[in-house]
């Protein structure tokens, strides 16, 4: 079977020459007579992949010398919920802006723990988007204030930086890596691993250590970032093989080159947009200054329609192109690894399925 | 290089076909077009995938009905947390055996969230043991009880179910699948992958679900056991790969036969132990009764005939036999997928040694 062209929006597409790596060396890795997976945590060999990932993100994101890099477990919903329990105490207020179905998702959990300030909701608004600063309700004081950079199920993704006093927690987890970013506005950020860096299963943590330190003490040790600062994410055994490809995929980015990726990721999505603009049959979700680079989302005349596309484009080799269950309608998930050549033969279908289906 | 015999203690070797199916279909995954890294995890493929590994488990480990099988991530440490939060309600207290550093582990996390009584206490013990059920001092109505089957640094192994009237909660992270069990009597058993079934990343969670109700309602939703028993494992993203691998580990165990593998099991580590008791030279640091069939612990007369042994170990092709650095001397982790051809080549190793240095 030749290799599709994969749409799906997490786990998702990987940079073949990744795959074909890890492929060859998954019996016996670099000549040591075992697999990466069955290495242990603490010897050299794996040593070396772990501080090389760390080295890489550290370098690519170009990292102030006063944040940490993490390799968690649990993706983004475990820190939905280890985010409050070490920063929001008693007494304390966060704000949390509601822009689509991961905002709720982290505010849900927030409420569990403390007290929250919805400071912005634009969660069921069609077509989607996300706040204006204007339009964010900020409490002075706030032990932090938490947004997602982009929505993965509505296709909306902020352009500017939020302005808040408050330390700025960001959920990444669709847009990390995706475009040049100034990482000193934040404090915490988190992504998992599925989209932009690598398979399920790694959770990465930016953390700045001065705001690790406010963390609750009297939690279980593995939820305090402290601990996996300290023990370099060596705390308990880390999943080895998903940071080893995800160390493969930040060599790869850093081949590549961020900006060019950036430029090609924009191509990308801009392609998909304009079939989508000239056209009378397509139309988008999102409201077009908020729209995601990385999640091109769009409807078609009827949902009888939207099924008979996804059916034809699978048949073509263009898979994963329904929408999220919750919300219907198709979204073409194109995130780094995603190829231009891909992008070109769904907007070709598009075309070509409008004339014969408009 | 030709695979070395690795004994390393976790990540831990994995059987040599598993790993070459693994390879064989890393960027293709049976004719898909895609990795099965980089598959949707709500998608049919993975889905068999995910659904296979539940129902070995089952079957292989005889589950009775009221069980449920959960992939989980976070490792033995993320439950040593969660179960306590989930079952250790203010007023009540669990009864937690220490023999020895896993022990001492799950204990400590339980006592920032309740009331903790250790029943029994061997963990500074030498030789190493697990305590007899006459020294148990348990508390009527427990909320549970909990233990962990094998301790992995000291080398002792429980070789009898415990008795109490309280759910019986199990770390099995180092010997579960390695011999066949009666699950009827556990209420909550748990393991982390990376020993005997599979790579690190993945935590096997098999849990009544009676039991299971009991759980703290007010937690966030990802630490409940009712959200991931509802859910399947697919409340969120799951470890796929390392879930996938794990289904190929079961398939092999199905293939091998569980009485056979535990009559393997039980031989090497038989193997091993006759070299150390017929010498003068070598010295097995558990007491005999207890002596595990996972990793088998022994010291050499000092610590740098101990080294000397591990340096002319690793040339002989035989890895990972240095002890955990918390207590030293040597371990032998032999693990299910570990062959017998290596544990022969370790005792002739081992005789060969003394007759030169003994």
């Amino acid at each position: 079977m030749p290799r599709i062209y994969n749409f799906s929006s997490g786990p998702a597409i990987l940079p073949l020459e990744v795959l074909e790596e890890a492929q060859k060396e998954l019996v016996d890795y670099k000549g040591s007579g075992m697999s990466i997976m069955e290495m242990s945590h603490r010897g050299k060999i794996y040593d070396a992949v772990h501080q090389e990932a760390r080295a890489n993100l550290r370098e690519l994101l170009n990292l102030p010398e006063d944040f940490d890099v993490l390799f968690l477990q649990g993706g983004a919903s475990m820190q939905f919920a280890t985010i409050p329990m070490n920063f929001l105490g008693q007494g304390q207020t966060a704000d949390y802006v509601n822009s689509g179905s991961w905002g709720i998702a982290a505010i849900k959990q927030a409420k569990l723990i403390g007290n929250v300030n919805v400071c912005a909701d634009c969660e069921k608004e069609i077509p989607t988007r996300v706040p204006t600063q204007a339009e964010l309700k900020l409490t002075p004081g706030a032990a932090y204030f938490h947004y997602t950079t982009n929505e993965t199920i509505s296709g909306a993704q902020w352009k500017t930086l939020p302005k808040t006093d408050a330390p700025m927690v960001a959920d990444m987890s669709s847009d990390i890596l995706s475009c040049p970013r100034d990482m000193a506005p934040f404090s915490l950020v988190y992504a998992g691993a599925q989209k932009n860096l690598g398979p399920s299963g790694v959770t990465l943590v930016l953390i700045r250590k001065s705001f690790a330190e406010r963390s609750n003490k009297a939690l279980p040790v593995i939820f305090r970032y402290p601990t996996h600062i300290e023990a370099e994410s060596l705390y308990n055994t880390p999943p080895c093989f998903g940071i080893y490809v995800l160390m493969l995929v930040t060599r790869w980015v850093k081949k590549t080159g961020l900006e060019r990726l950036y430029k090609q990721n924009t191509d990308k999505a801009a392609a998909l947009y304009k079939v989508i603009d000239a056209s009378g049959f397509y139309r988008g979700t999102a409201v077009k200054e908020f729209r995601s680079d990385m999640n091109v989302t769009f409807r078609l005349p009827t949902e009888e329609l939207e099924d008979a596309f996804c059916a034809a484009a699978k048949k073509a080799g263009l898979d994963g192109l329904k929408g999220h269950r919750s919300v219907g309608g198709l979204r073409a998930s194109i995130y780094n690894a995603f190829p231009v050549e891909g992008v070109r033969a769904l907007a070709d279908f598009m075309k070509e399925f409008e004339r014969t289906h408009g």
